[in-house]
């Protein structure tokens, strides 16, 4: 199976280091820029171009790995072929190929990814969805390749699962940085919290994280709230302080 | 070295287990609930007082592991000697024992403990202070004696480490129990999300929260925040979404 790479960033490195480890042959890679087009294609032992007209129509499947606003400015661009057209977007409709191919679907692998560390696909789950049932069955055989947990999820249910990553990863790692600025406000570093964030993450694989809420709010106990209120001079911090902990009162009510 | 334990919740547990296993005598458990007390001090083979008059006060160290506003009105009660009293909540002063006790101080693990799951301290900050430089030394030898990640911090240090906590663990924990409704009312375990959650705690040991924030609302991607917003029906949910979006953009402003 021949596949196009659209995209060279974190995702579709990622993705294209694990679907060549897999067997499938990455046929292409296409960047806007020269420098990710390059390397990517160097790591995956295959050709590049930068050229949006020049991307393969001629594959089995087109992966594409760009930021969710750049997909229908490619799509505008590029030649169709037969085969399989994706992308890996969580809050993309599938139908964003529908005016320009006949097979479309999408491949969402639900993890976050970073420059400089790749991740094994093996336990990242994989959500999948097709216009016909063969190519869900098509896209269903190379997830489970990839990975041991794959689940079709319509566009609908992907859009409530990339919300609800938002708030477990995107808001997660912005908490992480609050709590590290008011660390290094007093000249301690952020590294003192890691095993109390790697604590609270390993938990709720034993525990429901309504379950096993703790802190100050949980407690009801109000006179260190005052205290942490007392003690956030930032507007900023305060609000979230206070909006945070009205939702966990709120949530044990 | 003969140790009291004031407490017998999930700290008290976790904590007397450590000390025990370092090699520290446990000589009484005491707890209000005869249930909590018998079961600690059977675990540690040790013996339980449920009677506050009777907590012993011919021990080297007594270590109060309580609700925060329980500490006062214990120590209010109880006989005192001439052994070192300390506490285990992070936003308790060292001053608390001070009307009481000649010798007193703080031994403040920086980890979330969960009812069930024992941990082992070895990676856990214990952060500590005394009354005496006599005394810090003591604290500082046992905290030693569990953990290799042990650190002198004031009242008012430990106050703002307990901050940082509340934001990296306690409104982490909430913010999965958020997603985990998301999640719920489209019929989808929330299991779904425990890699993410995990990369999203592990990739911080390589980069700093700040330096590794991804999203939509890193990208400036308002389509998908607006899209997100429109999902969320709750309005809980909807103002947490909102505000902490509003952060990253301001943090990358």
């Amino acid at each position: 199976m021949n596949i196009a790479l659209i995209g060279a960033g974190n995702v579709a490195t990622s993705l294209g280091m694990a679907l060549q480890e897999a067997g499938f042959s990455i046929v292409q890679v296409y960047s806007r820029t020269e420098k990710a087009a390059s390397l990517l294609s160097y790591r995956l032992h295959t050709s590049y171009t930068t050229d949006i007209r020049s991307i393969r129509s001629d594959v089995d499947v087109s992966v594409f790995s760009v930021k969710d606003d750049a997909i229908p400015l490619i799509l505008q661009q590029i030649p169709f072929g037969k085969g399989l057209y994706v992308h890996t977007a969580g809050s993309v409709p599938a139908t964003v190929f529908q005016p320009y191919a006949k097979r479309y679907g999408v491949f969402y692998p639900l993890q976050t990814f970073t420059k400089g560390r790749e991740q094994s696909f093996k336990h990242i789950p994989i959500l999948y969805e097709a216009s016909s049932r063969e190519d869900e069955t098509l896209l269903q055989e190379i997830a489970a390749k990839l990975s041991d947990t794959t689940l079709p999820a319509g566009s609908d249910k992907r859009k409530y699962i990339h919300l609800s990553a938002t708030f477990a990863c995107n808001f997660t790692n912005h908490l992480y940085a609050l709590a590290a600025e008011v660390l290094e406000e007093q000249q301690i570093p952020y590294q003192l919290l890691l095993p109390l964030i790697e604590e609270t993450a390993a938990k709720i694989r034993s525990f429901h994280p309504k379950d096993s809420q703790t802190g100050p709010a949980i407690r009801r106990d109000m006179e260190t709230v005052q205290q942490h209120l007392q003690l956030l001079t930032d507007k900023n911090k305060r609000e979230i302080y206070d909006v945070l902990t009205q939702s966990i009162l709120a949530s044990n009510a």
